[in-house]
């Protein structure tokens, strides 16, 4: 099909299960607030080799918040559920309690398939000085620190979400398939529920899996390399005209979120000049829990 | 002494060896180059529990770059080696090769005590379809990838350096002591070969050894809270008229970057109204291999 | 009365009558619609000596856009107006059809005492070559530009509003006060319909209408200067412990909005240590139309 | 010529006289500075319509600024010499004199070729209260304020300089084009006593002098807007293959700093994939007193 005249591929985004979490940093302001959200889910572009798959999932103003300050919802995910746990008290007890005049709130609500109790097992940095308190209904802890108290919800709720929705960007040159990345990710910043989790939200470098290096578990996937085409040894895949392609990865609370924002990220992209053709990655359904169709999200 | 009317406490910082690396990540747009080194650097602040100590030294504009764009100079730190180089190879493998439009040049220099083949080992990413170029006179690898082609430099530089450079700022209320603390890392910014790893350069909750948990190796230090202040079992080691505390925490290539950085930071620090004292941290000289005192500083 | 510990003075803020006009600026992405917006609402902190009061009222995300792209919300405000209608044409004209990828439309709405033929006069830069459209049933101009067509609504709505809506807010320190203005800021942020037009939303010089000097129409307000406290001369109204203060004003669609605002921007500096009072300005009631009492707010 | 496989064409950017300001506006951090800055420059994209062409020059760190703290280095420009010392009265009289922590210091140095007392006639607002005071070696008068002093230096340096240095960027499409000029602006950034006055440093809307409505002076440049492209009337000059065009004006202290912009930022544009031309805007040498040719820059 086409959408805006740009070629919508008739395939699927293979997606799969993983262990999800959504909390919210709140803290005095908000410049402090995304100081502390950037830093609890860096380093958490994929979990390939990063020990989790985060990002921020976007911004609720100081009327909307449990203590009436500026804050960030954030998701870490992980396919395991006891790593995603350490991942939380890690990232929240390094990236969060050190953060100036930070908060910590449950932000998964009814949504959630259990509760973990991250600010139960954070409380005891307090060395026994911390104390139980409530906030707007919530049973939280007070740590005292240097600066103050930190304050963290008592249970964090997890559920069963779902990685790797995914759709490529295929344009006539890479600074297009760029622009339409990046108006991409600002359509999906808004639905809640999802992350992109690589830098900026977008992936420069796709992969394929194995490698003619027996080390190597995943390399380059060289049939949609641009500076490849015509190389001997190399069957490109890119179709004729296409010269740049982006990818956007979204992990979200369930394959209705991941969907939404496919939706709402393709929709943003095609509108962009130079931009061509959109497909989806997938592994003819052998590896993933979903398969997400292009086609059925218009 | 006094300084700008604020006690400058005669006391030092002791500070400790660890393994730093320094490299510069370029991209098309200042924009694209900020977020790859962003994420490199996150989840970053401590090794107690993150996998690195990692910041961004300072931009560097593209008339000072090898390929003439604009680029970040980040610093990852651990105190083994072997971790070091594991954490270049995911951090950048993850953070900076899948970022839009990036590439990885050495910033270490003839400081390096080592260079380490961390170019050389990522390009098998390119599964054999990588080649070997010359930029400015440094030997890279291109990596093919969807977007172009991902330029990394055959071998990163590592040097014995400095981590746990630190001075305390206690102010009348925290929200002086945190502004002193912004205008410290505004001022440390600027000096090369040094980071704030924590999150936005401030740490809010100063820690102790031990706990009176034994499955905590560290703790809040209930002396310097001041909402613990007057409370049973507490011996409260803040002065009269102080209500805030916050530590800023400095590594660096060297002894001398961190002294400079203390300084720079310090001399900001007691503009700020409000602001009644600076410390540092030490644990009697038994630690660290630096001690740094602060008055030597002025 | 006292919030969070913190006295609220039994006064009001008087506010004057000025017309406000409100339209969205969107753009292919987040960055070039804060940028157009940016560019359009500077130089307008007051009307003293600016040629307009003019403020980002909100973001809007591509979900909720006429166009489907991200963009922000603007005020821009005058006490007369064809001097309004003067300041859109050359703002809107100099600072968002020459910025990259922008249009605009109306966000007054119903609100609206009346629509001016804002995109009806600028269509003609056209030269003829522009162009009726309608997009999501508003009328619209598209003008042919070097980077493809620039789109504006027919008409942008104005209102009868409220200017100089403000508060005071006195600490123990300068820093104090500082980041509790921050604070206010943020949270004044998110209420629909008002902007705070001073840089960064925040006033760091009260004045006085007058002068010793004859040829100044205001001068610094010395009564409420800290560093002239005991001063010969000067009869200091700060209260004692008060070293810091500064002012929000606010511009707004009506009384209720602004009146929202200070309810927002109060609750959130009172939470700041260090803050000790909050007052309001005013003129004893003889010269604007609008008293807004403190102490009703809460 | 060719650069890097792009054209340069064989033509000059016509430039005019303007009077040109430069100075530095200082805050407690970076933030404030920034805000201070942007609020100043905003509203001046070309004299056109706005009351100043004006821009952010670049970032002093606090070790090179005279008080210690961040600064900004910020032009305004004028073709008329009063007119600029007016609008200098008025921007920093209501953008930074009300901005929080700010102080403003002379950045022309040497190079004025005479000396505005700006600083003089500001300290009026004083109301008797200011003071003379000396900071690095230079006059500056202290100006007791709510939040404490405002500092700004007694005379400000203006010189003869440059307006309307400027290059166009002709791509495959608008997002090439779009990016390409956001690298330039990147590389310009770095250029001192340079400003890129457009929003985010980018011309999205070339015009012509004159149009069929007798009532304008200027209107979109026909021939150069790729939507008009074969339409009846129009005699297109936008070469085969070109659908995006973006232009970059540039205002300077002279031939020199103008023509060294114009290199950086040509440099740059031509790295990025898509953009196939270079051109410059002129009137056959009729109108300005400079004429910087393109190829004469490399």
């Amino acid at each position: 099909m086409k959408l805006n005249n740009v070629d919508i591929e008739d395939t699927f985004a293979e997606a799969f299960d993983i262990f999800v979490s959504k909390f919210l940093i709140t803290a005095a302001t908000e410049k402090f607030a995304k100081i502390a959200a950037d830093e609890t889910v860096g380093f958490g572009s994929s979990v390939i080799m990063c020990p989790a798959e985060a990002g921020v999932d976007r911004y609720i103003p100081p009327s909307e918040t449990p203590d009436g300050r500026p804050g960030y919802v954030v998701m870490i995910c992980h396919p395991k559920k006891d790593e995603l746990e350490h991942q939380l008290l890690e990232r929240i007890g390094q990236c969060v309690l050190t953060s100036a005049t930070t908060a910590v709130f449950d932000a998964m609500g009814d949504e959630a398939d259990e509760k973990l109790k991250i600010g139960f097992k954070l409380k005891f940095f307090g060395d026994g000085f911390e104390s139980e308190d409530e906030i707007d209904g919530r049973t939280v802890y007070k740590i005292p620190i240097m600066s103050g108290d930190f304050i963290i919800e008592d249970k964090l709720g997890i559920k069963k979400g779902v990685a790797g929705g995914n759709f490529f960007i295929m344009a006539e040159n890479q600074a297009s398939a760029l622009v339409a990345a990046e108006v991409a990710v600002d359509a999906i910043e808004n639905i809640p529920g999802t992350i992109t989790p690589f830098p900026g939200g977008i992936v420069a470098s796709g992969s394929k899996i194995g490698s003619k290096y027996k080390f190597m578990a995943a390399s380059t996937n060289e049939k949609f390399c641009p500076t490849l085409r015509g190389k001997e040894g190399v069957t490109c895949e890119i179709p004729e005209g296409i010269d740049g392609i982006y990818e956007i990865v979204i992990d979200g609370v369930g394959e209705e979120a991941i969907a939404e924002a496919m939706k709402a990220g393709i929709k943003a992209a095609v509108t962009i000049p130079g931009v061509k053709r959109i497909y989806a990655g997938n592994y003819d359904g052998t590896l993933g829990a979903y398969q997400i169709w292009l086609e059925k999200l218009f």
